[in-house]
């Protein structure tokens, strides 16, 4: 994977940002080998992301920063620039289930997602093998019912502890509360197994089958503190039937499952998705 | 098109339902051409749908239902034989949106929708024209808002007078009275313009645009007097992003729409279609 | 339709392009509603498509061109600017078969398309009635195959007289010679069906048939003089399976090839597509 | 997973089939809990595939086999029935590459595909680890390419050792000899990466780049001598743009050639698929 830095930016839309922007870029000789845009003229605001050889600027991320933070103020942005040499920190949330869960450390370890995972927490013990196998540390950190915070609590110490950037939540069943949502904002990536907003809440397969529908789907959203409201980044459906019972749609679900998420991690962690309000620009 | 006799029928589970019907249809030489089968184990429901070439078997329709019948009653069958040379007739109600309708008479009109088309009602006059064109008489039948009822007995008449066996719903945009949808039960099909039961109810790409999913859908169903809650015959969806703003949004679905309505009326005129309960079995 | 200009242009990759345009653009105090990038790395080749609000600008789309030459020539551009006013007018070639022609027409007709269509030539006259009534002028030119050179010959003439910017085969049926192609270049659009390069040549339907695939396609793409070799717009495929024979993979193929010819012709009408060698880069 | 058996049959067809073989089933009592039928009619084959409840019949699956063999012998049947607490035992062949064979041995390891998996034998020995932590035996059999017969005979007497009713080649890369083809006929399994016909032989990503297409795909099938000719059993695509340079092809494709490897064995376990000349039947 090539060396580049990823500028992503957001602010009131208004003539000439491109140009400040590529002008900074040209001054200094930047290649940008991707650029993406995008004028949300209802909204008035504007997105950008650009990707540049980091060998052919003369400046390090820290002094790119400081170099276009004053475009930045001016402009009223919303940025962030990121070194792709700087790997993202992301920490799997899991329960029992492992389809989600293997599908992520498969393509992390053939290369098709460029992070660190610094460990795995889980409520349940079930997953401890494969991820070790993976070379990967293993949390088993039980859920007491009664006493929900105990939990919420020590995973929050092991996801500060791991310096962690991110979080997945790969089918890890359990409903954060505000106060976790609320430390890592658009930072927490949950796959649900439903195309929302059709069947909120629990046992969304068995819902769709009592509804009759011919599709079922799954939604990748950022966690917010309103149970699967938060910005949706993916969503995928695959065909059922009459002849699908619960038990193989969710056999079928399972494969949307896991492209939607691994698509949307893969986006979130090369910078393509921009936040606004409710909603998410993805420069894929 | 091949002449055949359609067979459908559904009744409680037991041993020996394929092996009466086929035994009845080999005694008499019945040549099979297509035929689906389908056990509901959690519901203990049968279901059966047989294509006979017509000219194998020494009777016509008639016979054949006089002599079927002692087995459908024997296993208490809901069923039905129909002639495939006895076309549908269907009458399309419509409103002002060209898009389904204009399509759904393109098909009707290159021979890919087995129907007679008695005649086109609208609430608006201006796909008039259109319809003409395709030598199908056209009424312009005005709803007064103060008094809906006018408009649908009025439109109740010119159904029957069409002796009508099916009503489509191409964006039709009104309401209809339970009493309306009691007299032509799973024989009203309507488009629903969004994947149901996302975004029930009025401007469902309004809604769609504001929850910000990436996915857009549009569902054919039957008309119960519960709104946008009938049996579900098909859905599709297609993909939009952050660049899609409500406008195109309707735009993109249109298209979804026509090939879902295209999909569903097609197998409701082949017979292809059991409802049972508020789901349907779809013979496709 | 907000009234743009769509400015498009490919040259050599270099440090600075965007810079360029874009201060151009800020100079003249133009608002970009849609930008839209690529750097072919490769090729070391750069391509971008903006729209611009044609009232943001202090001028016409004359003087934008000559405003902006000195810098095309400057970077080696090959491009253009289009004003969204300016309708392309599109001659839509045919043979018997109604379904891309009629579609075409309904979007067309529906205000989908946004172009002038100054006639309809075809080999046959079956769909004269159809063109007429969209109040279209039809032109039947019939094809001697001892001597074909006079059919085309009249059919370029048609198009010369009608001004026309862009020629669509909607199901045309006829080779085109070399010469014919060579005086419209990246302005035929063809609809192959078949997802090509699968099925190269005559009946590609039957040929799927033959092989047993499991889905059937379409292939939008702008003719060369090599046959169905030409560079690709869009690409689409539906599923079949044991039950469909030709007949019935022929219908449902229908659906794809209306649905990608209508999307390619789109794209080209917004100017969303480059070509580059024999490959496009479609900025849907 | 319900204790069955499947009886898979396939004849010419001809009047009173079905009435046949349901009461065969249905004098002993057998309850069918799914049935599916196809008669080509071009060809004058009949298909039928139904699953019997193990335990509503009075006698295991050798005796099924004898009292079915005369009815099967009178109507020249080419047939079947499999016992699916009969668990088939897949041997998987593979290379370098990890992404299909880790998708399968984690779909079995969750329960999703219902086979042993006596042996992985690859050429080379990466996926070593990735096999013995499934508690898989691997074994590495080097390619001398100067002499290739010695591994062909090596892993034939490898496959026989470990009783293997079928061979899954998850990406091994090896073109089969004729003689080993010819020993497992419809019983070895390739995954191609591309929507077969086109791009036959080696590198297709590279020349579906070459060509500039806008879908990728991959094919499962049955292998025969003739290279990439084999019956297809599933196909399916994803969507490609001119971003898209090879080594994202590849990863893309990925995703394609697990979901499609995936479900054809998954149909091949349950004995869906039934193969007539070079094509398939796939009761799905």
């Amino acid at each position: 994977m090539e060396h580049v830095f990823r500028l992503t930016l957001a602010c009131p839309d208004r003539v000439g940002i491109v140009a400040r922007v590529s002008n900074f870029l040209a001054q200094y000789n930047g290649t940008i080998t991707e650029a993406n845009q995008h004028a949300d003229l209802q909204e008035g605001w504007f997105f950008l992301r650009n990707e540049i050889r980091a060998d052919s600027l003369p400046f390090n991320i820290e002094t790119f920063r400081q170099a276009f933070a004053p475009i930045a103020d001016d402009l009223q942005m919303t940025w962030d620039v990121h070194d792709s040499q700087t790997r993202r920190k992301v920490v799997l949330l899991a329960s029992k289930d492992n389809h989600c869960l293997a599908d992520l450390l498969n393509r992390w370890h053939g290369g098709d997602l460029d992070c660190d995972i610094p460990c795995v927490i889980a409520n349940h013990d079930h997953l401890r093998g494969l991820v070790e196998w993976h070379g990967i540390p293993f949390h088993h950190v039980p859920v007491d019912p009664a006493n929900k915070a105990v939990h919420f609590d020590r995973v929050a110490e092991l996801v500060e502890a791991a310096g962690a950037d991110t979080l997945v939540l790969a089918r890890y069943m359990q409903i954060l509360p505000a106060s976790f949502c609320a430390r890592w904002p658009q930072r927490i990536i949950n796959i649900h197994h439903s195309f929302l907003p059709s069947f909120i809440g629990a046992r969304p397969y068995h819902q769709a089958f009592e509804r009759g529908v011919k599709l079922i789907g799954a939604t990748c959203h950022y966690v917010t503190d309103d149970l699967d409201a938060g910005p949706i980044i993916d969503q995928d459906v695959t065909r059922v039937s009459h002849r699908d019972d619960v038990s193989e749609m969710i056999r079928r679900g399972k494969d949307v499952e896991r492209a939607v998420l691994a698509r949307g991690l893969r986006w979130h962690l090369e910078d393509r998705v921009l936040v606004h309000g409710n909603k998410t620009v993805v420069f894929e």
